[in-house]
């Protein structure tokens, strides 16, 4: 550690220093000090074989969770188990459960089963199917995924936003009223593709696809679709007939405002208004209390029944209250015949199949890997894709639209105290009960009570405490968020998640092209090099330029780099030509963030290199990583530059350069 | 600096530390020396206000080049005359222009008048256009860019790769020889548009975009595009008249030898064999000595006016030597009418416009940035496409095509010692002289002869030296090198294109979901920390875990990096088992290459310390960046973590915990 550096500021530290009664001392130690350090060449890995380096970066990508370590020594027949357990997980847990626990996932399962069902119901008109796709989308795809997922909180089923996005994209294909069979095979083609996109992107361990749409894209996309939802159920809350297709903010409202003299019903209004009330109320209680979460939770059944009830004595129905009328009575019956599996609805059926299929994935793990945190359990991401595009499949083939994990549903049973998926598979007995018995006991509940439900449970997906918090930490994210957000409202359900998507990407580019700089001084007394910026006590070494590249070097930014750091030495020398002080003769990059470069980048060097050269500055290199000291060798940039130009630290570079610079007036 | 937390490798330092007579002191400095850096606190950036915030943002990512820095403390009228030099630098570097100057410029400019003539003629038919378009391209184009183009070194005309390119995207559209008027309108349509994509990017300063395009999968791309160029002139050469209209090598080869019995013309192949040896003699000679550039700069032309005349003298045009047959005579006649500028094929010329006009910036922008660098210039990027742009708008609608920086004839005019860009006027001139003269007397020129120019010229495409490169640095960029290569060579160029912009872009992506971890280790009597895997002799510390993350910490990869870091740990955790070693109690996570850390990255840590605190695993930060640590604490995540654990170095953050780690058995 070179403390013979400090020409500049030798006042300071001899201050600093001599309050610590070492001033006398360091300047005996210097030699040995440094040459302590200096012993430390940087670093060559040995050279892996291809096969190796290959192998490690396909891990590093598609395995990063070494999902293989258990399989390890172990004998065949193990194997042979522990990938069964692995593909249905159930084997595993359900070899520890006990009443203990099923005691926990019978009140979750029951309680998520009482909201599930008003719900579902209510997501079916969504998606423009009949009120019992809903309900079978509860009974198949919970079972399936029971056996094979590994998260246990996640509540199975159908969701929101993706009913929505699916009734948007479907509708845009075939009118949902003129060819309701039509609609109905193409929506479970869908199902089948959401499902096997799902599958191949587990399997094939791409999961880390679904992270390239950012948190805050997320939180816009959910919110825009959360309102449009809600503005949706404006037709059943209001009782009108004559409603718009289209999802956008001014479609919607031109609808309503244009029906209102004549085409409001007010006894719906009243019944809705009612519960509507009821519901909120019933949420703001369960918020206060955590002990009272069940009150939310069966709020919606009881506001079913008690208005199902109603309507039934007062038959209001013949006031011209809507209501659902007739829910097919019986279990799911078998799809595979109404898939199309060719011709042109095939490929259409793909394409919507895989939009529903990525964003059923985001919200399904966005769920699983919350609760897994909060329990801290590991969930193997690509695994749970797996589970997740098997049960849809299954769901496809038996009259179920693409379910996933519910935000609202998944909290409740976290908060019943589930244990394990058994509390999905006792939604589903209830579900089963219920097709089997029940349905024809909802043919007097008014739509009106549905469109209720509906808005109280999407109120919860407007995070706007997210989004104030984006907001504060980085206002790109939160451009990006409303940009979602405005879409979805303003334009349509594809529109903001293109938005989003978009955004997304051209984050993750700019983030690469324009990677930051910083001009780097000591700070007093010690051998640290820090951003002048953030630590402005830090000081510059008279003649040395010290600036840190903070990210690989790569052909997305090569050039840029290369001109900015040529910038910082303009903007430095001009500074200096005012100061008349010692002319820049050493400019020295610290690569400590520089974690890998590729050809253009030591192009990109090479030609920085020459510049500097012909304005007789030495560059020198400070700790260049493994992935850099390795292709700057294999490209002879080392030769070029000379080894002796490249240093362990910074403070060894400067000490290394100190000496040589020339003083001038 | 903590020299007391060595306590498992004491002994080595013991002894180093003797042989360097430190020992006995260094025990007694320790409190002296670690207070002495403890006191620098990690510094947060004063907070900017949002306008100069997003002002920075957007000046760093478009204006990285500070490019409005001399208008600065001007006057009106200086700034007027600044800005008109600004968009003809013509007017600035005009008024120091001499006879010397002139000198270099008039022998480059017949120099490059000479080589590309031919060639213009040649690359016309590449372009599935008339011969007499070339030379058009090569006349006005050329003006434009003296008076608005900044490098002084780029000669601007037709290039073979740019002719491809537009000749298979516009034959996809129309076929050239049955509507041959419509196929010429579409190209200047598309010129136009070539034009307005340059000015626009350049205009907005969007010129980084075509960073995206990777140095691999350009070197790819061009070598695949001039092996397709060469095969496509065996039709010239061999004197085949019925030819394939697809690249692909199998179609080309098929049609070649399909034709060998009766469709080769000997007496073109012994033209053509004999010329195309001439030429790779000439360009041997010129590579051997570098004073000899001219030799292979006028070969071409040389072998014009041979062959034009063996023919003419010979008649051989009788025998089934194709000729070029007739040169419109005269200068550019106004395309201004030809325009699409309505309907379906102003959406073709738009688009096809907006790929070769790209294209086109690619190779100018690259053959640019390399002069400049080899004579030490500054290029405004931006300022430059803006020029191109405007070139290729005034050629589209003065009968040319879509004009660029030629590599072969760029490097002749740099060799041949132009000074400015004068001598793409006098190349201009000498076009126009052709024009209004000459181009009568080509036509007895056998297309043999245009052929073998053709392939001798596009040879020095295929840059298998780069290529080597690429293998030895990077093997994923060789992927990608190969993929744009085999993709043009077997499929098409679009295909290859498209390949090598989609693997440019998985490239990136890959680089921001995988960064790279590292486990860090004491080098020994040091305090430096470094990636144990680059420095083996680096150490652990007892019950510390210090990881690298580097990378910033966004959406794309925060899970990754919470999920590789708990990996780490329990890695580390399995090897200390069998040790029987003290328990891990402290993780530090060196955030020095954490450029930024969005919302879902500060989530990330949040779940991280969550998981640790369950493990009874302290973490702790050490030198977060500027940006960084704002964020952390606008998210009051500092808190939740407890200031005292966020640390300058990761020398004070072991400092500070290593007393505190509970040996165990």
């Amino acid at each position: 550690m070179d403390r013979n550096v400090e020409s500049a500021d030798t006042k300071e530290v001899d201050v600093d220093v001599a309050s610590l009664s070492w001033s006398h001392r360091h300047t005996h130690d210097d030699d040995h000090v440094s040459s302590f350090e200096v012993h430390h060449k940087v670093g060559v890995p040995s050279k892996q074989n291809l096969f190796k380096e290959f192998a490690n970066g396909m891990k590093e990508t598609l395995f990063s969770d070494d999902p293989l370590r258990h399989f390890k020594d172990q004998s065949n027949s193990r194997k042979f188990v522990l990938g069964l357990q692995a593909v249905f997980p159930i084997l595993e847990w359900g070899r520890g459960y006990n009443l203990m626990k099923f005691r926990g996932d019978l009140i979750s399962g029951l309680t998520i089963a009482s909201l599930c069902i008003p719900q579902d119901i209510g997501y079916s008109k969504l998606a423009n199917l009949d009120p019992q796709y809903g309900l079978y989308s509860s009974f198949v795809p919970p079972l399936v995924y029971a056996c094979m997922g590994s998260s246990r909180d996640i509540a199975i089923g159908p969701v929101a936003v993706v009913s929505l996005l699916l009734g948007t994209l479907i509708q845009n294909e075939i009118d949902p009223v003129t060819n309701p069979l039509e609609y109905r095979r193409l929506a479970f083609t869908a199902t089948f593709f959401a499902g096997i996109t799902q599958i191949i992107l587990g399997f094939f361990r791409l999961g880390f696809l679904i992270d390239f749409l950012s948190h805050a894209a997320i939180v816009g996309f959910m919110g825009g679709a959360a309102i449009t939802i809600a503005l949706q159920q404006l037709k059943g809350f209001l009782g009108i007939k004559k409603f718009t297709k289209k999802s956008d903010l001014i479609s919607v409202l031109h609808s309503v405002f244009s029906s209102m003299h004549h085409g409001w019903n007010w006894q719906t209004i009243l019944i809705g208004s009612v519960f509507l009330a009821f519901l909120i109320f019933a949420k703001i209680i369960g918020k206060r209390n955590k002990k009272l979460f069940w009150v939310p939770a069966i709020a919606p059944l009881i506001s079913v029944i008690l208005s199902t009830l109603f309507v039934f004595l007062t038959h209001a129905e013949k006031k011209g209250v809507a209501i659902v009328n007739h829910i097919e009575k019986g279990l799911n019956p078998s799809s595979v015949h109404l898939l199309y599996l060719s011709g042109e609805n095939l490929l259409k059926g793909f394409k919507i199949g895989a939009v529903a299929g990525m964003i059923a994935l985001t919200e399904a793990t966005a769920i699983g890997r919350t609760f897994a945190a909060m329990k801290d359990y590991q969930l193997d991401g690509n695994k749970e894709m797996v589970a997740l595009g098997t049960m849809n499949v299954v769901g496809s083939l038996t009259s179920c639209y693409v379910a996933t994990g519910s935000f609202s549903r998944s909290a409740v049973n976290y908060m019943a105290g589930c244990k394990t998926a058994v509390s999905n598979i006792v939604m589903s007995f209830v579900v089963f009960l219920t097709l089997l018995f029940i349905t024809p006991l909802f043919k007097y509940t008014p739509n009106a009570i549905l469109a209720s439900i509906i808005i109280s449970a999407v109120i919860n997906l407007i995070d706007y405490e997210a989004a104030i918090l984006i907001w504060k930490i980085d206002k790109f994210d939160f451009i990006a968020c409303m940009g979602a957000f405005f879409g979805v409202i303003f334009a349509s359900v594809e529109i903001g998640l293109l938005i989003a998507v978009v955004i997304s990407f051209a984050k993750i580019l700019l983030q690469v092209t324009r990677p930051r700089t910083a001009l780097l001084g000591k700070l007093p007394s010690s051998t640290i090099y820090r951003n002048v910026e953030q630590y402005p006590e830090a000081t510059s070494v008279p003649g040395i330029l010290i600036i840190r590249v903070d990210s690989a070097i790569y052909f997305s930014n090569s050039n840029y780099v290369k001109e900015r750091i040529l910038r910082w030495l303009v903007d430095v020398e001009e500074r200096k030509k005012k100061e008349y002080s010692t002319k820049i003769q050493f400019l020295i990059v610290e690569m400590s963030p520089v974690t890998d470069i590729d050809t253009s980048g030591i192009h990109a060097l090479e030609e920085l290199h020459k510049s500097l050269q012909k304005r007789n500055i030495q560059l020198a290199l400070a700790n260049p990583g493994p992935a850099v000291i390795e292709k700057l060798h294999a490209s002879s940039f080392t030769t070029l530059l000379g080894e002796e130009n490249i240093y362990l630290t910074v403070a060894n570079a400067v000490h290394a350069c100190s000496p040589k610079v020339v003083e001038e007036a």
